[in-house]
């Protein structure tokens, strides 16, 4: 029972898909954030579920990690073979398999990224709304349970999968969910395993809600005089059942980022960015209230535009904030950490943390998706500096703290990967031991994705 | 082990919280539809979470089944104590713990109903969503993952419901999820709980998504020639995008059973009933583009109103239609079932299903929440006739059947309590297994409302 002899016994089953050359190791071993690099022992290149099937069954019996991998995008090493094993390249399972229009649905392969998805469904007037950033893969997007800017609107990963085929940890094939928009028959298994970041199965089929395309968008962007004004703005705008599509929120520190990088002249304020979607006079009626609110807290004039062209234009600097700050702090990592909290905590959380940040004297701009109480601090630290990575992670343990008192959450769409495992007793309690003993249910050696989400065995 | 020994200890712990007197029995061994009475052995009033932890302790070493009880209005025996065992009364819990007005959200004890929760939010300018008709208890609505007419908007319970604070088979007390609006931090045990129908924990306290009230409301009715052209308006007017508040199909038979029972003039035909949440003039406009699109498929004009008054009259007909359909069948036993499918099946569905009641010869009129692809049929057999309840059976086995080959699933919302266990190995295949496992790591003496959603041990 070890790693080697299930790489020799897959290797004879499946000769040529796997790999055990460091470059492929490589390639799936590095991340987007701060964790050093960790190689698995070999890359499986998966092509269909049969054959997912039979791997993991074979892992199953020699008890040899497996951690699914799709585009690498996510920001806590939530792919990373923590303890040796497997990697389970989906990149190859791409194929958008069913369009249903009518019942604005769709059946994809995991390796299917959203924006395949979204060019796919464009001649169709639908959309797929889930807009994390990153080009993810469906897969590794449903698995990390993630939203982005459009979650105020459209809801994240859970909202959006209706139905999972998945293979289970002794190699079960099973079907979770389906097509119907809500049902009450059962175990709602697709919403645990959405989130569950490849402990509990491999997603290798999914169901998703799909979006009728508004007749018009239109965005805007406003300045505060400072976050709190900005933060009940989006409070009174949420009461008042205005369905915004987007509500994001960039502090001054990033918006100076950006006037360098993009050679703007945006003033030195928090600001909203906001965008709307509807009908031509409900766009514009919903941002004249939403401008209005903003006006009697302080909020500047808005800038407004409905034309594609200059949508992209205005929000460019949400858009880009990430490659603004990068290029202001070149030879810097960047370590991007998240939080969630009830909105009207949010505004004395963000405070907290960036005067935190700034005491730390590391750089740390804020942004993020407010309208859900979801915010980001990226922490820039020089590439080798032990003392930069110890202060940035005294900033987001105390994060997590406050965060944790304010009765939030340690991660809004992140997840927990290897960056937030400490925090999980805190925050759960002993509903973090039912997640262990429904792993041991669901996994009990311990293969699929070992060393993450649940107390370490 | 037995449920005597049980009995006589909760008795000893807590003289007089127990009954086992006949009368309070049968109160929890009726059922809405047409289930035989089944009596549980006692019925146990709970006052507090920390009560029910020791019970619930109890009953795990004596092996005796426990089943929680709201106000009794699940539709499929969901809790009926199949296996006798205890009633666990939570109707006593009914209290409003905390309202977020900022935050939009509210933690509630399971025994408050969604009438007295929005007569609470009311001045707020805040509600509660969820409307399954009957006024239910919230921990009942959430332990059967009720929805109703207005689901297509805002979600069902799944989608409502934060937090849970519950009572595992073996008396811990955990919390479940939270206050934020989106969290990625490990497995859903919320989205687990929820719909499972008793069987997984107790749930002793909820945190709930509140709404904020839109500004203006209006209601519409329209007649349509068939179904289908009703079923072609809503998927319309879903993919255009328009955020329907509630879209409600009646059939001819009830439209019939309407015009008797409140003396009203209805086309005897299909009708939709809708409703527009928005401003003043999105509710207009939404009102005009959906009008527009029935037109075009052979709708009637539009009935219209935005007064309150004026459209509780013109929605009067869908809001009774139950005592109108029992009005017309004095005698009659009524078994509301119900069934979900992708919307663009949902014609086809409702027609053979139609037809099918027709050549029985029992009156099943239909109605539904047809923006989520789900509908019900009222099947009337006489009280006494075991015929009649054969004749029914058999159409609901066909209505499953036909349901399943359409990818939809047997319940949208009344959930399988006793009444569609006989399906479960059909929807779920291998997955119900894995629904068994999940219970077997959270109940292993299986406790928890015995002899429902999984397969019996």
């Amino acid at each position: 029972m070890t790693i080697r002899n299930a790489i020799h016994r897959i290797e004879e089953l499946f000769p040529g898909s796997i790999s055990t050359k460091t470059v492929n190791r490589k390639q799936h071993g590095t991340n987007e954030t701060y964790f050093p690099e960790i190689l698995p022992d070999a890359v499986f290149y998966a092509k269909n579920t049969k054959e997912i099937s039979k791997i993991v069954k074979i892992c199953h019996e020699e008890e040899c990690p497996l951690v699914a991998w799709g585009t690498g995008t996510s920001l806590e090493g939530n792919a990373l073979a923590k303890r040796g094993g497997i990697s389970l390249d989906m990149m190859s399972m791409d194929k958008v398999l069913r369009i249903n229009a009518e019942d604005m649905d769709v059946i994809v392969q995991p390796g299917v990224t959203r924006e395949q998805l979204n060019n796919d469904l464009k001649e169709l007037g639908l959309f797929f709304p889930v807009d994390p950033g990153a080009n993810a893969s469906l897969g590794g997007m449903a698995a990390t349970r993630a939203s982005g800017t459009t979650a105020v609107r459209y809801g994240t990963m859970r909202e959006n999968v209706l139905g999972l085929e998945v293979v289970l940890a002794d190699g079960r094939v099973v079907k979770t969910g389906g097509r119907s928009r809500k049902s009450a028959a059962g175990y709602d298994l697709t919403k645990l395993i959405v989130g569950s970041e490849g402990t509990l199965a491999i997603i290798t089929e999914l169901t998703l809600k799909l979006q009728g395309r508004p007749e018009a968008i239109a965005a805007a962007i406003c300045a505060f005089p400072t976050v709190d004004e900005a933060v009940q703005t989006v409070i009174q705008t949420i009461q008042m059942a205005i369905p915004m599509a987007r509500m994001e929120l960039v502090d001054t520190e990033t918006i100076l980022a950006c006037n360098e990088y993009f050679g703007e002249a945006m003033p030195p304020l928090p600001h909203l960015f906001l965008e709307f979607h509807g009908s031509d006079s409900s766009v514009r009626e919903q941002s004249e209230i939403v401008s209005d609110i903003a006006a009697s807290l302080g909020g500047s004039d808005f800038k407004w535009s409905s034309k594609s062209e200059k949508r992209n234009k205005l929000w460019k600097a949400r858009h880009h904030a990430f490659y603004a700050v990068k290029a202001k702090y070149p030879g810097y990592k960047a370590i991007a950490t998240d939080a969630c909290v009830p909105i009207s905590k949010l505004a004395c959380l963000i405070d907290e943390t960036a005067k935190d940040i700034r005491e730390s004297g590391i750089p740390g701009p804020i942004w993020g998706h407010v309208g859900d109480g979801n915010f980001h601090a990226t922490l820039l630290i020089r590439e080798k500096s032990q003392k930069d990575r110890k202060i940035a992670q005294g900033i987001i343990d105390r994060m997590c703290q406050r965060c944790l008192q304010m009765e939030g959450t340690i991660t809004g769409e992140h997840g927990i990967g290897m960056g937030k495992l400490k925090y999980m007793q805190q925050e759960h309690g002993d509903s973090w031991e039912l997640m262990s003993e429904i792993k041991r249910a669901m996994d009990p050696n311990y293969i699929l994705n070992p060393g993450k989400v649940i107390k370490s065995n």
